[in-house]
């Protein structure tokens, strides 16, 4: 086949590159990045050789595994399923059937006056947020800019650089409560929220992760109520991250009341049930919001994977998901969990100066390390020369009156892997804060 | 289970919503929004009763749909890896084998010298125009705003909403050139080109679909090389769309040869091989640029979805793409193209006037209708009443300084559906066209 190539000049600089405020703000690096990159290369390799307590990859759990292979074996036995699921663009706000089916489910569960109009399927959770914080907050018609309120922080890593602008968080600090010797709690700081959300005319929405990422916190049924009300109370939308919640993953180990209204952005995603390879978020919204939702996507990327929808609308319908839920996905975490509490009392020496925050959900224990001088990220250096990966604290802590110099004395250790890799990891995460200590 | 459900106030009225700049700029209705809604439902209800020759849905060809399913069936019969692929993140860049794969096949077929450096994955050829446009052009850092400037318009449907400011495109209309009595030819107007690029110091890039989205054109080699050179010398990126190009899926119709060197930025994409519902699109451009897609897309979205990289990575090792392309995918295009154009000249009166673009690639018609008073969106309602999708042409006429009221006239007619579909339809245009002059 012919082509074209010849010699070429050498290229230009890359400090030359004119990027756009844009590529500014997105186009560089970030702590998502870097997590997401070593995640990526340590799973792809096939975890050898590192302890991947790092990125918030979700466990493969055979029962579950089972099921995601059993209907892509039910597809693959229906050709003209396959056939329409692999070469059939779905409308941009997700497939109708599976629409459909969600609505359905949260309407029977929770009572919840939804259908389709109120649903959008996104590119995963992640996407849903990058286009409903911009949607909301940021630059205005008018010239002003908005903003986004935090109410609990430490937040995720994940929303830190998708605002289109500057300052684009305002971030609360939490309440902390000492509940043991090596034990602590965040809980949301209602004077703090309400007296930010009345002194800032600029603020356009609320959010909170719903268990907490990275702290694994579930904020109380009552401060969530109480979070809706204020909001509501404003004209603003509560957004919820509902990516490790109820119904599903329903990664929660204590008793939580899922909340919506039409003052409520909720996101879902199919990730942390196993399927992050599908890339499948869902936003359950007022209709006006969950339409501008498939209508960026339409621009931003014609439409949304099929897959992950294709496998779980059955489920849905079944009601399969739940017994998936609860059988298989919340015992494993749990227990999970548990280990990881016990590898941290077996292996951190009695008076070492450490607390571990509530354990309520979520795939992480959040510890906070008071005698860690040199700050979490050269302490996640120094844990990654040693073959244990985890998430420096400081990248949770971000927005103005963010709280840095607590998180930065904190690290996100995921409890996802497999057992050994998790004792060991975190016994080598004790052997090394103590090395810190007497350095 | 326990859920927070009362009784609510009527939503605010859809007037109310605060939208950011973001939000009015992406989150209202679009050309591509409309056509994927369209194409989405139409397809959804498996095109029951209408003629779906809008979007640009690929067709199902069988020995190309057999092998999706036989990919599936072998990596279903490798738990371990059939697990990897839904269950773990892909680093934000793409699935390491994919893009070695993809670099190994663009050295040895065209010489190219790039590794998996100069490439990046995104969640289909849509997002990454979204994210190219984006990162170059727009709001600059000193203030500034820079547009994209298109060589040959009309242009893709799909570029028209993405840009994050105003007036974010400079179209140049094409020299047209008439090669018989139903039968025309767009070219660049190198001329115009020269006098934009010159007078307009905002220009941050070129792009140029090939095969051009909507007409069916193919620029030709010289007219590659020649925009290639004008942008180099200018120390711009040429952006080349290659989502129906070589080497896959590969539907061009003559001899074109493909370009690439440091100041290309090259997009492919799975959609048009048959696998749009995996979204995987994939860019080829120097290291500064792949690096901050990788990036845009870990703030963005996390990681892509790997189910089209899993499918295709050996796929591309083997070779058996270039066979699928060459045996099966060329030949299925090349004979619905020849039949959509016999089907024009049966179904349109000799003397009717109409012109059909030159046929050289792609999944389109682009039909001139020389006699409409009515304008493309009205005759594409009296079609869709009739039972017929097509795309109005005035869709594809955006930026400053396109020809709309040409555009207007013309129509976008996809031939990938089946034989009756697409002759029936083109029959139900014919007719309707003469009717509307008539009237």
């Amino acid at each position: 086949m012919p082509h074209v190539s010849k010699p070429l000049p050498a290229p230009q600089d890359a400090e030359a590159m004119k990027f756009s405020e844009f590529g500014r703000l997105l186009a560089g690096p970030s702590g998502i990045g870097e997590l997401m990159e070593d995640l990526g290369h340590a799973l792809a390799a096939g975890g050898t050789g590192i302890r991947m307590l790092g990125g918030g990859n979700p466990a493969i759990i055979p029962a579950v595994a089972d099921c995601w292979r059993r209907r892509m074996r039910e597809l693959g036995d229906d050709p003209a399923a396959f056939d329409r699921m692999m070469a059939v663009y779905d409308p941009p706000r997700g497939n109708p059937q599976f629409l459909d089916a969600m609505a359905a489910m949260l309407r029977a569960k929770y009572g919840w006056p939804v259908d389709a109009s109120h649903l959008a399927v996104t590119s995963g959770g992640q996407t849903a947020f990058f286009l409903l914080f911009n949607l909301l907050a940021g630059r205005q018609p008018d010239g002003t800019v908005r903003r986004v309120l935090l109410p609990l922080t430490p937040e995720y890593i994940g929303y830190a650089n998708q605002g289109l602008s500057e300052d684009f968080f305002v971030s609360i600090r939490p309440r902390i409560e000492f509940t043991g010797a090596h034990s602590f709690k965040y809980h949301v700081d209602f004077a703090a929220v309400e007296e930010a959300l009345a002194g800032d005319p600029s603020i356009a929405a609320v959010c909170v992760s719903r268990p907490t990422n990275p702290t694994g916190n579930v904020i109380s049924d009552d401060e969530l109520v109480r979070l809706s009300g204020l909001a509501r109370s404003r004209g603003l939308p509560l957004i919820v991250d509902n990516a490790y919640g109820i119904p599903f993953p329903g990664i929660v180990f204590g008793a939580a009341a899922p909340l919506w209204n039409p003052d409520t952005i909720l996101t879902l995603s199919l990730s942390k049930l196993g399927l992050p390879g599908t890339r499948t978020g869902i936003v359950v919204a007022r209709p006006e919001i969950a339409a501008a939702v498939a209508a960026m996507t339409a621009i931003t990327g014609l439409a949304n994977g099929t897959i992950g929808q294709a496998i779980l609308t059955p489920l849905i319908a079944s009601g399969e998901i739940d017994r998936l839920v609860a059988d298989h996905i919340v015992p494993f975490y749990r227990r999970k969990a548990a280990l990881a509490r016990e590898a941290v009392a077996a292996h951190f020496p009695a008076g070492s100066d450490y607390l571990v925050h509530a354990n309520e959900g979520a795939l992480f224990l959040w510890i906070w390390l008071r005698g860690l001088r040199c700050g979490s990220s050269e302490f996640s250096q120094r844990l990654k020369s040693r073959g244990v990966l985890v998430v420096p604290g400081r990248f949770f802590a971000f927005g103005s009156g963010c709280d840095r110099s607590h998180a930065d004395q904190c690290i996100r250790v995921s409890y996802a892997m497999d057992d050994d890799t998790v004792r060991d990891g975190i016994r080598l995460i004790a052997e090394e804060y103590e090395a810190s200590r007497s350095r």
